[in-house]
């Protein structure tokens, strides 16, 4: 990630302000405000401004359960109890907005969440930076062969460096023509004076899936939750991952008691369905079990062996 | 409103706190914050947290269209432009919660506003406080004979008196049945050691819909002003729009710039049907116009005539 | 439940339709299409029209996986899969729309889920009708000693008697000074013709939370299965829960097999935490466990013990 | 728009079925269901599924409103009226789903709405079409000089003819080198058995914007005008336009009197701000009005001029 010299200079300045306020305030978050923590080659996320804290959450619980809560003795263990019983609406009390940095085709992932507010930059009005997306070796991965959705073995040698290669020279390419067409360069310098540019709504096709944009989005926490859970798992793909671990970390310094109850429940924790529960209860009791009593398909009878580390039993 | 020891010493505390904070702060909200603004006779709203200001609409905005935005000269203009052209996601950039205590059959017109974070007060958990809405004299009104979800005269004499006082029995009695359903007082004190209680989630549904509950609110500021067009505006029943009109007070204070805009484009402004339109370039032009040939029902007749204050030409 | 005659009429004549149409039809649920299922004492919910079924769950999804799809056999399994993995998009391709007669409180509770689309009878335009909820006897239980949200033991003898006597003379009374204060019976006649009514938009506060509402309630099959997942469970308040036993039939015939798998995965799964597991890995391995060492709580305990059905490990 | 011939046979398979329902049923819409309407040069809407038609709207505000809705006199009537005073919940009540197929620039502008549900082709699982937008000579429109997201004069001759021949080569170029990283065609076969692919999900992103994707897209009428109102019109670009026309066309044959309303409210009325109505009175008074008394900006102005055919007050 290089940040251009007047970003540098507008995240010193909003880091340099301190002002005075009566709301609910987070130190650890305070601290990192406005940094953008790099992710990807190019990408970023800044959280700029966010709304409430642990005790933000508690005192919503307290005002909808009255007196009723105040036997609860810790905040730890009202919002250990709220996150077990999937209780939501004290969670949505906070809010927290992000300035990111990424991918289309990541974006296009991300905004499949609906509920939260977006501006993004818009190849409508101004002109894209020349930034795109090139994996890291590492993560230039084959086709998974057992699930359609997945990645397989890292690329090597030969292959890993045709897929650099193409990828950097057809990033390049339709990015050069897009300033042909829109006669334009990027820093506004225009191309050729006696020629005109296409329109910067239809120039804006020509680029590939790679380029970065950037947009605010705010949510709150409840959502961003939910979002997490699924963008921080081990199914999503690679590089949506690398921001929402990095968003996780933020979470961690703004709500840590409810990150502590968020990583035990849900990222860490298991559903186990009906027919699930009957294999492990006959598991503790020491019952015999096999898969084609059990109802469940192999995929399933899988899947919750693994969950319970009992790789002998897997099929 | 009376406020308990226990709520002017929870707010005192809260307005007593000075936090330290990098965030877009506002000086003239945070002089009221956590304030209870007395509503009706026991309600309040109270400003409790928010997020962003009139800036960060306008940094939101040229996020999404870059340097497109740089030509717009002053802040004003360009909030002004935002809601003119109806554009709805930089407003959504700024958020606001608001603790409020108000009336159960307001509440029920209130959530029908869904872009919202609610936590109410639970009748299931907790008992409600023995308090009910009795309408001040001057808003004592009769039914309307013209409009059927509207108000005519402020009753008088005998009639206003039977009506208050059938408010006020009825409450009392009922909040009394609740209490000896629960076999319990509010402040907790049994009323039958011999006996036991009515479980709380039934007993509730004694209660009047006048009872007074309470809720935090929260909502970003696109949501609150589509909320306050509808609830602030003279159509709205006045208990509802007495809440609106503290909110726009809090709105003015919060975000000037786009309070104005909001004043000058939607409460002050009119729609003006492609019917009516041609209504009104005809009497521009001075060319006579009649409601039959306009193709206007009467009652949007009278309401174009009405926006632009043409009352002779009332029907 | 008594309909007016009106009103059985009017579902006579909805029945008696027999349109032609390309659209995916479900002959189980069109066999009880506008059929009122009575719930409580004066409740019902009716389905008034739905979209989609199975199949349109099964296609959405294999529009999105395109050709990754075709290696799963069934449509079964696929939806199955789908339930497991929490995607949610294909299940909001198929909606509902109930119309639903409700008291007060319930609806109160019902609102809160707020991604569906309601249109609700409103007492500033019109009279409410004079039927209020009475708990039938084995319903009339007393608050829960343990659980603050929760019903104990059912109320019997005198003081059952002496709570139901209070509902129904509380209801009836207030409802009794509503006409007064309106000035007019529910059947429109005028109760004195020389004095006016208070608006209705007022009178209407006078009414017990019990007094019956309805409504028409639209929303997605994602959406629905949240509301009944959280309201046909057993620590949901038992009025709701009626309302939500009913609809979860209406799913069953509606959309089978979906049905099942909601039933397998949501209603009779559990979630386990990170602790939790390690307390099953434990079992199942026969190594010795207790609850301070396991870092859960002695109610997280409980409930997983109770979740196995090792009532023997209750603490 | 070309049609595959499975496509083709599906569809027709979809046309020939004829259920019986006692639903709500729209021959006019009944008649295009299913139909692949053109759009652009590969893409196409498809109406697939509907809920309700203008009767259902009427019928969810006569439950709204009770016998306060019995004395206007017709449906279009309180259609008319509904619309006029944006009531919004009856027009949720109605429900349509569509199939699109479009560009990803244009599928990234649609999403912003978010009260929707969608299922989209997935390019993690499956290799996208090799089909791509390339505007008809007549929508190849130079950059407005006034306008910062708009479009010009169209573009002739050698400079039309190096765009699109930019655009095409371009984005075959990316497509066969996404071809190539994957190691496999679109049919499926594998381009080099000793060689292995570049997964899916990373290989897309060498795909330019004017890649054509689809979608099961699904929402209600509210929710739909909302959508139509920004996108057809004519600040809207070109391409998405394309789509709204006709989708507009769907909503006249599905719910003609609504239609009307849209029509003559929302698409062909103006919205007045407080300011612009005071230089309306004058100027229907014959009174002097200029910009600098008006407190409009030369923009807004120009604006309101524009709206009531003043054209000589143009400035």
């Amino acid at each position: 990630m290089k940040l251009t010299n007047d970003q540098i200079k507008e995240i010193k300045e909003q880091q340099a302000v301190e002002n005075k306020t009566k709301r609910a305030t987070v130190l650890e978050l305070e601290k990192i405000l406005y940094e953008a923590v790099p992710i990807l080659d190019h990408g970023f996320i800044r959280v700029i401004d966010y709304m409430g804290d642990d005790s933000s959450i508690v005192q919503a619980a307290r005002v909808s359960y009255g007196k009723g809560t105040k036997k609860v003795s810790t905040d730890a263990g009202l919002i250990k109890y709220l996150m077990r019983h999937w209780h939501s609406t004290p969670f949505e009390m906070c809010e927290i907005k992000y300035h990111v940095k990424l991918p289309i085709f990541i974006a296009r992932q991300w905004i499949r969440h609906r509920t939260a507010n977006v501006n993004e930059y818009s190849a409508r009005y101004s002109i894209l930076d020349k930034e795109f997306y090139l994996p890291a070796p590492e993560h230039l991965a084959a086709q998974s062969q057992s699930n359609r959705q997945g990645r397989g073995d890292i690329l090597e040698g030969e292959k890993a460096k045709q897929v650099l290669d193409l990828l950097k020279t057809d990033a390049e390419q339709t990015y050069n023509n897009y300033e042909t067409m829109l006669n334009e360069k990027y820093d506004g310098s225009v191309i050729d004076q006696k020629s005109i540019g296409l329109a910067r709504e239809l120039a804006r096709m020509n680029l590939t899936l790679n380029t970065y944009t950037q947009w605010y989005w705010k949510t709150d926490l409840l959502n961003l939750m939910n979002f997490l859970r699924l963008r921080a798992d081990h199914h999503a793909q690679y590089e949506i991952r690398a921001y929402a671990d990095a968003m996780l970390d933020t979470v961690k310094k703004w709500v840590p008691i409810t990150y502590e109850a968020f990583m035990d429940y849900r990222v860490g924790g298991t559903e186990v369905s009906a027919k699930g529960k009957e294999v492990i209860k006959k598991l503790i009791k020491n019952e015999k079990i096999d898969m084609d009593s059990s109802g469940l398909s192999k995929r399933e009878w899988n899947e919750l062996m693994e969950a319970f580390d009992l790789k002998n039993k897997l099929i």
